[in-house]
């Protein structure tokens, strides 16, 4: 009996996540679909459009049976650690046995070679490597050229620039990093792929399969509910609208800007220097552009370099709102996903739910109240510290609803989305 | 030969304003007037409605010679460190001779008399200060009806009613916190008071001596400017309108909600048990407020006691805006006005400002760029950290401005205001 586990944002939930869905559950048989979802920010250092809540009831609706939260100090990280943690999530479970991802290349042999080159890094790749970088090329682009140009030399049969491409697809790079996460983590899941279909991750047209992007995209369109209805399945079009008619989104970039140039010059340097991924003097860019920028499009060009893209400084600019400290990441890192936050679950879901209860190697935070109790500062300071980074998210969020949502403590009051 | 010295916000500059300065002038026979004023914030813990030059550009062009800034750690704090800081900085200029402040009571030697009790706090007062507040009287109150039995019994000439009525005039309590100022301060600068005109402080109605607070609220209405045109002198409505035609203000406290609201959410209680002035748990409240409000009126409500009164969250929560510290305002108060910064000046104010320079007993912040060189972190650590505070309050206030007008760092790129 299989249990195949789906790593998503769903921001929002469109006919393309649909399909995969679909796939994942037929290519594996899988008797139930569990998803392991970001919560209210994502991977590229953004708010989500609407709330987790929504966001879970979506899938759900649409085929999922169970849809966990990806604790947010792993849900707003580099593709690595946003894998790592999805991927320990799934396995901490105690009953998922497949993991079903989308990749522009479907070639999985092809993907593991990569991931086993990026994850026992040979010197002649590292040597590689860092000789890009010194030569001025970003990052991304430097990696894939030493995987390429060390692939190419041991194998001989790979075209060096097949692996390149392959290595530049967002989806693809998301896989590398799953099959990564499992190889480092001894996970017995097994990989499947499926292809993906429709336009590319970062496409902003609205094709038949449009991208989260472009649909997020509508959103300054008047008419955006008629503009987005083709692309997304009807009870995700039905929860969008709903959401938003209850003045709970679309949560956008902007929302973040008034309280994120206020923080940035209100913090000292040294404040700075204490967060996550703020390295090599960044926190004196920040600070500098602070001062200078009006905007926080313009704070993010002033501060925006070859080694840190807009995407990272996203991610940075969250890391500063939530005071993910490296310390505080580095233990976070050290113990992984320290709960199964449930957000949601189906009738058959239910059943599973009862499954991992006995099989699951971490805490299960079914019911809200419980939550004090289970994860208590002394004997829990890890998963509590972790916990209350996802309540805080949520807290900040909310402030981005119309007034009359605008109240904290979600996490709390909010049961998990049971659908019929 | 005297200088008279004025302590005020003009937020903005009114008729009664102008009448104050040229009673100020008159009463005194001064030579030239001397402005300590409120920076961007005031001391009802709110934004001025329009920034610190502009308003010292108001004074000079109605008849001030020099405007100093009152620092920011000295502004936004009550009546007692408000008049302290303000009474210091004209003592500290080493040439001002006189101060003239307006009164609801203009009995010198009554109010004289209060500041006595209030400085030197007789056993007696004392005893029957803390049975009323015992008897949960809230303090302003408690310590007028403890004055008011204290000076009846001793002077058997006063009516008890009017020293209570006196100490509960909003301009009164602040004459009577200079004369303490004075006193404490083994000051040799002259009080004068000048009677009020017109509205009281906290009226609200538009007449002709129309209060500040009532010209602020006009701004609610789409035709504020011809509302509020009959209670400014020309120079101050001209001023008022091109700050507000170049998308700088009117500022008001709906433009420190979203900051707020997310910042309070963010910190830790331990975090603001740190902040001036926030004590007896009062952190814990705000940490709760903070959760369950969905409004910056709404949190006030909430957090507000009979103790913490409206005025005073409101700088509380500016102290937390600007980390304003328990260390930090201890520090300050130990100092006090660490300089002269000069916001401003009229021809013959340039006069008076030589003087200064060889008589004052503090740094003169003149020409901006010398700053970094007159207050650096090591010669000067606490005027430097009070200089900061400045440049801080500055920056946040810049954020709500008008898109185009919030860049950071005015204060040190805007020149002194010179009138001619």
């Amino acid at each position: 009996m299989s249990i195949v586990g789906i790593v998503a944002e769903y921001n929002p939930f469109h006919n393309g996540h649909l399909y995969h869905l679909d796939q994942a559950r037929m290519a594996t048989g899988a008797e139930a679909v569990v998803c392991v979802m970001s919560g209210n920010f994502v991977q590229r250092g953004e708010p989500a459009i609407i709330d987790k809540w929504a966001r879970a009831e979506m899938a759900l609706r649409c085929g999922a049976d169970l849809v966990f939260e990806l604790p947010f100090c792993f849900a707003v990280r580099s593709a690595y650690n946003f894998a790592l943690g999805a991927v320990q999530t799934l396995d901490r479970t105690g009953v998922v046995t497949h993991i079903c991802f989308g990749a522009e290349t479907p070639d999985l042999p092809l993907l593991q070679q990569i991931a086993f080159i990026l994850s026992e890094e040979p010197e002649e790749f590292r040597t590689r490597l860092k000789a890009l970088l010194d030569q001025g090329h970003n990052y991304p682009l430097a990696r894939a050229s030493a995987v390429s140009s060390y692939l190419s030399y041991h194998t001989r049969t790979l075209d060096p620039n097949q692996v390149l491409t392959t290595m530049m697809g967002p989806n693809n790079i998301l896989a590398i990093e799953y099959l990564r996460a499992l190889r480092e983590t001894k996970s017995s899941i097994v990989p499947v792929l499926v292809p993906r279909v429709g336009s590319g991750y970062h496409d902003t047209s609205l094709t038949s399969y449009a991208s989260a992007t472009a649909i997020r995209g509508a959103f300054s369109d008047p008419n955006w509910d008629k503009l987005v209805k083709p692309y997304l399945p009807s009870p995700s079009h039905e929860i969008l609208l709903r959401e938003i008619d209850q003045g709970k989104g679309p949560v956008q970039e902007k929302h973040l800007e008034p309280v994120l140039l206020a923080l940035l010059r209100r913090m000292t340097a040294s404040e700075l220097a204490a967060i996550h991924d703020i390295t090599e003097g960044l926190e004196h860019r920040i600070k500098k552009a602070a001062r200078q920028s009006n905007s926080l499009i313009h704070l993010k060009n002033l501060v925006k370099t070859k080694r840190y893209n807009l995407t990272r400084i996203n991610r940075i600019l969250l890391y500063v709102l939530f005071n993910l400290t490296k310390t505080r990441a580095a233990s976070f890192d050290e113990t992984g996903p320290a709960y199964l936050r449930l957000l949601g679950l189906s009738p058959s879901g239910q059943k599973i739910l009862l499954k991992i209860k006995s099989k699951c190697r971490i805490l299960l935070i079914n019911r809200v109240k419980t939550v004090n109790k289970l994860l208590s500062p002394q004997s829990h300071p890890v998963a509590r510290d972790m916990f209350d980074l996802d309540v805080l998210a949520t807290d900040i969020y909310s402030l981005f609803f119309a007034e009359a949502q605008r109240q904290g403590g979600r996490d709390y009051t909010v049961s998990p989305i049971r659908i019929r």
